[in-house]
Parts: C-alpha cells; sequence; structure tokens
C-alpha cells in the first residue's frame, strides 16, 4: 500500500538520473491498461519494473491563486468534471472552508494560517508571509492524506478571523489544494500530482477589483488603488514566485482586439502548459509543437466584433520548455465554441464536444464566454486525465 | 461538337442571371464523375441541363505578367505537370516564342504584335500600349484553336524586332496563352477558362533588374531606375489592370521576416485565388474560411534563420471574394517542403506528396526553394483539375 501511495513527484525520482520524464507516456509501452518503461531510455541496465495496481490512491492538485481572483469558480469547474455537488462537511462548522464532493475534496490553504487576523497585526505580517503559515502541518496533513489517513484540519474563520477548532476530513480520491501558498514550501509541493497557478495580471486584477470594491462597496479609487500596492511587494514576493512550479499557468490578461480596453471584459486567456510533465499532454490547435494564430470567424463562421483570435505556440517559461495555447475574445454563440472545441487537440475530453458541454453545463459561471472557462474547463479534464493515469496505470522503476 | 466547344466562361453565361459559379462544384450534385446543377440555385424554374461529354475541348490558361518575370520558368513548371518536355514546332522558325509538349502549346502574346519596333518608334507607342497589339487576330484565332481549328499565327521575332512570316499551330488540349495582355481585350478574355497574374512588385522587379541588368549586362544603376520609371505609366495602364479578372494572382513581394531585406533574395510570396470560380477549389491551410498564420518551424521541425511562415485568410481583392495563402521564407532541406505540403488542403495533388515531387523535378528552376515555385506548381495541378473537369465531367446548363 505505501509503494502505491508513493508520490509520483517523489524527490528521489526528480533528483535521479531517471528523470520523472522518462515515466510519462512517451517512454513507456502501454498495452491494455499495463505500462512498462522502455529501458533504452537509461544507460543503466538494472532497472527493475514493477507494475502496482493504484486505484485507491488520493491524487493531489494544486490550485495557487490570489484572493478574489476566481480561485472558486475554478473549483467548481473541475469538481463538475467528476460529478456530484460539492458541500461544506454535513453538520460541520459553517464557516469551514472545505467543499466535498463524491470525488474531489477542496480544502483551502487558508485553514493552515500559523497566525490568526490579531497574531498577525501583531507581528506586523500580512496573510501573504511565510510566516502567518503552517507549512509544516499543511506537509503533514497532505502527506496523511495522500497516505489514506484522514485528518484533523484546522479551520481560519475568514469571517472571524480567527482560528477555529479543526474538522475531519477523509483522504478522497482527488485531493484539491487550493490557495495563496501551495507550491511554497518544497516538501508540500513534492506532494502535488498536478500544479496550477492562476495568473491574473495587474491590469486585470484592478479592473475586477475595481469593479467589485467601488461599483459593490463603494470604496474610492484612491483606496483600491492603495490597497493594491500595499499588498504586491509580498504577493511578488511569497505569491507570483510559485508560477514557475506550476504545471499549467493560466495567464489572464487585457484583451488585444480592442485597443486601450481597460475594463478588463475583453481578455485575452493563456493556458501556458509544460512539456514533459508525467501523465500530462498538453492540449494544441492543429499542428504540435509548431506556432499558429488563428481567427476562425470567417467564412464558415460568423462571429461579432470584436471576435475571437487563438494562438498556439512553443516557448520557454522561467526555463523550461511549454506550449502556450491561447485566446483572446468572447464566444458570442454556442456554435463558436463548438468551432473552436473541435479544432483543438489533446483536450483529454472523453468524446467530441465534452468542452463544450461541460461549459455549457456551467455557463452562469463568470467566464463562461471566455478563455478563462475554457481552458479552467480543459484543466477540469486534464485532472480526471492525470488521476486515471495514476490510478489505473501506474509503473514504478526502481534503479539499483 | 460546338456545344461541346462552348466557352465555360462564354459571355451569355457570365450576363445571365445563372452565374458560371453556379455551375462549380459549390452548387452541383457529381456523382462517378457525372454531374447535375442544383435547381435550388436559381429561382427560374425551367433549367434544362444536358452532360456533355467533352474529352477533345482544348481548355486554354491565362497567364499574364511583364517582361522578365519568371514567366518562362513558370510555363516549364507548368507543363511539366502534364509530362513531356516542351519543344518550338519542328523545323520552324528558330526565333518562334511557341513551346509545344504532349498535351500543352504555350503561344505568347507578343506574336500579336500589331507593329513591330519600327512601327511601335514610328507612332510613339510601347510594346505595352493596347494599339500595338492585334487583339482582333488574337482573338480569333484563340477561338479557333477552342473550336479544335489550326491557326496560322504570327511571330514576333524578339531578336530583329521585326513580324516574321506565320507558323501553323494545331488545338493542343491545353492552350497556355502568356504574355503582356491575355485578359485585357474582353473577348480574349471570355476564351480563357482559367487566369493567372504574376504579380512582381515594384521592389522585387527593382531588386532582379539591378541583379541582372547591373551585375550580368554592366548597366548603371541610374539607367535600370529610368527604363523602369519611363515604362511605369503603361504598365500601370494596360498590364496591372488585368489583376482583376484573374482568377489567381501570383503576388511576390519582399520578405517579412529580415527587416530591410532589399536583395530580393527571401520573398514573401501570395497567392490570391477567387471564390466561386467554376471548377477551382482554392487551396488553404488548416482551416478553410479562416484566418491562419502558421511557423512550421518548431519542435518537429527544425529551421534555420529566418525560417518559414504561412498565412492563409479570407480577403476582398478588387471587390470579389478571395482566399489567400502566403509563404514568406525559403525552403532550407526537402522536410521542410514535405511538411508544409502535408498541411496544405486542396493543392489538387492526386497523391500524397505530389507537390514536393513536381519541385524536386524542377529543383534546377529559380524559385525552386520559395513560394513562387510552391506556387505555380500548385498552379500546375489546378490547372490539371480545370482541364479535367471541363473535359470529362461538363454540364451546361441551357437557360430559357
Amino acid at each position: 500500500m505505501a509503494a502505491a501511495r508513493m508520490s509520483t513527484r517523489a524527490p528521489v525520482a526528480r533528483s535521479q538520473p531517471f528523470a520523472p520524464q522518462a515515466l510519462g507516456r512517451s517512454s513507456s509501452t502501454c498495452f491494455q491498461g499495463r505500462c512498462v518503461a522502455r529501458a533504452a531510455h537509461t544507460a543503466r541496465r538494472s532497472v527493475r519494473v514493477f507494475v502496482v495496481k493504484a486505484e485507491d490512491k488520493t491524487v493531489v492538485i494544486g490550485l495557487a491563486a490570489d484572493s478574489g481572483c476566481g480561485k472558486s469558480t475554478f473549483m467548481r469547474r473541475l469538481t463538475a468534471v467528476f460529478g456530484g455537488t460539492a458541500k461544506p462537511p454535513a453538520g460541520g462548522n459553517p464557516d469551514s472552508n472545505t467543499l466535498i464532493s463524491d470525488m474531489a475534496t477542496v480544502i483551502c490553504l487558508d485553514d493552515y494560517h500559523a497566525l490568526d487576523r490579531t497574531g498577525r497585526k501583531e507581528k506586523g505580517v500580512t496573510a501573504l508571509a511565510p510566516e502567518a503559515q503552517n507549512f509544516e502541518l499543511m506537509y503533514e496533513q497532505i502527506k496523511a492524506m495522500k497516505d489514506g489517513k484522514p485528518v484533523q484540519k484546522p479551520i481560519y474563520n475568514h469571517v472571524t478571523g480567527l482560528l477555529d477548532p479543526p474538522e475531519e476530513i477523509k483522504a478522497p480520491k482527488i485531493l484539491v489544494a487550493e490557495g495563496l501558498h501551495p507550491f511554497y514550501d518544497e516538501r508540500v509541493r513534492e506532494l502535488m500530482d498536478f500544479m496550477i497557478y492562476l495568473d491574473i495580471s495587474d491590469e486585470v486584477k484592478f479592473a475586477w477589483k475595481i469593479q467589485r470594491d467601488m461599483a459593490e462597496r463603494g470604496h474610492s479609487l484612491e483606496s483600491i488603488k492603495a490597497s493594491i500596492e500595499a499588498r504586491k511587494p509580498d504577493f511578488d514576493a511569497y505569491i507570483d514566485v510559485q508560477k514557475k512550479h506550476a504545471d499549467v499557468v493560466i495567464q489572464v490578461l487585457p484583451t488585444q482586439l480592442i485597443p486601450d480596453e481597460k475594463e478588463g471584459k475583453v481578455l485575452r486567456v493563456r493556458m501556458i502548459q509544460k512539456e514533459g510533465v508525467k501523465f500530462f499532454n498538453p492540449a494544441y490547435l492543429f499542428d504540435e509543437g509548431s506556432t499558429i494564430s488563428w481567427i476562425p470567424c470567417g467564412r464558415k463562421l460568423t462571429c461579432s466584433f470584436p471576435g475571437i483570435k487563438l494562438y498556439y505556440g512553443p516557448d520557454t517559461y522561467f526555463g523550461e520548455a511549454v506550449s502556450v495555447l491561447e485566446m483572446d475574445g468572447a464566444f458570442d454563440k454556442l456554435e463558436e465554441l463548438i468551432y473552436v472545441e473541435s479544432h483543438l487537440s489533446n483536450t483529454s475530453g472523453r468524446f467530441y464536444g465534452e468542452v463544450t458541454q461541460q461549459m455549457l453545463k456551467n455557463s452562469s459561471y463568470p467566464g463562461s464566454t471566455n478563455g478563462t472557462g475554457l481552458f479552467q474547463t480543459v484543466c477540469g479534464l486534464k485532472i480526471r486525465e492525470v488521476y486515471e493515469r495514476i490510478t489505473q496505470n501506474t509503473v514504478m522503476p526502481v534503479v539499483g
């Protein structure tokens, strides 16, 4: 059982000549669900291969993003792929941050705050600072759940700013750890089977904050600017730095289709997909590995202004090879979404139109007509694939 | 027989509500080589359809271009598609401008000069002026060949500048009429089954002329500039105006891949393909009717600087719907050409790799590594398709 629960990202695998990439689809031969690593990829002769049946494994997904950046929408899209309704633990603390559905449990890493609101004020640190987090406990509890054990997870009460008595969380099939620091601590990071970073650009963040805090809560423009500025040094130092670890970064930028569009209503969204990640094959447009820009609106598909523009191409991101899939603009009608989906490859959809079906099912969620909804949905399908590939076909090479 | 030889561009068809476009693939149903026009495309009820077996028909292809713009290379590429060696008429005038191969005969429209070099000088007109052409005879003789009859075609002797005694030209299967004015005269134009205009931009023309006249013939830069300037008014008035009639314009421009490249060695070539032309379905990249730019060089295909960039998209050209296929840069090695061909659709190639095979066969011709060679080859395949569709499956609707 312990072997079955060994992390696919275990430090030992990362530091050996037999790199984790070599465990992925490209370097293993699979037949009827059983995979054998190809010995040709390593100079060592004594590679022993054994197959672990691991359908009970807890797969850990990390989602990093700033507060107020649409993490909860993203979570709803992800859990929707697995079905069932996401609810707080039954009969528990009404201010619990946990959501449990049939297959997936989403925990909020704010629950691992080491300091409550008063404590942070006393020590003069923000909620973004590492000193305000209990990474030790975060690691222990995620590790325990990965090993199939229930944990007594603390609750950070966002209403009171206090640490409430803990709640019991059972090891789910899929554990989604969302919050500010899922990849900050190395040991926590190594537990992650798949890592997503939601990267909202300063311009869009500002536009959204104005919309929410000024229009809906009556804050002044100056106070919004001041609060963003005050937060920025810690954000850059502790949150933004995690981007480089992510397998997928969803970058949300202002549109380039309308000059000087500043309202954040039309978005250019980029899905930056790391190459060579185990169990993950980046989605692409038309021709894998080449560079393409595509305006689907034309003779067969008519769109209203400003239309849609897609882009795909190889790039490097923090020195690592990535493939970028980008969508600028918004879907105006259903045909456009179907048309775009039909030209995407490696979406990990199980049937033709699954992305569209998911988007329609969740059409009331923010971002359903643009690249955030599209790529969050693709991420959901990717997570399902990662889950399936880990739990159904796990090859554990032992170098020795 | 007369019906079989009726032009597919007959004026009657052009001026009737049942437009010639309606005879093309998009509005007819074909099964086992027999096509029936769809009556739904016209409001008239009394459209009668009859099928003409027309394998002996002479198909007329027009190629318009300025002198020194590579028409002869283009011709060699076109005739290469049909096989056989192109030779001047056997035992005839050694200064004949005609080339005869198994299926195709290429005539040069300079042979229809109404004035010889002295005559033009006396009247003060250039070889570009309509007054210097005998359009009446051009029409009569092309019409006669289209009707299966041989003609006594005059010969303009480019060496002496005189009009030599005529030569007999038999009606070929494919008649290519190349020269300065194939689409200038309306009656001549209406005889054309397919029209190509080779449009070399001023910058490239200038670069080529410098290369040839300065480097090879010792002319001065000033005299080259002066000769281009002197020619320009007549060129614009009588040659350039024909572009709007062409079914395909091959536009040759300086590259955009290297800033300030002025030597005309790296080229951006655009194939502007008219939509709705009978027997002609434009070639495209990935997704018909949308807009795409594609850099094939990347993870799967490596290229040396400056690489290759392709573009495809709908546009309008002189008010008419066109599809533009564009290639910038040069093929560095065979794989690049194969890779590009494998991603093009509607090339009219009969088997996978036919474009590449043709390009290799003619690799000694100028332009074999760039878009001129690529698109001239595609034009050759398109002409073959036009020929086959006219002669094997002709639907002649009679409105009445």
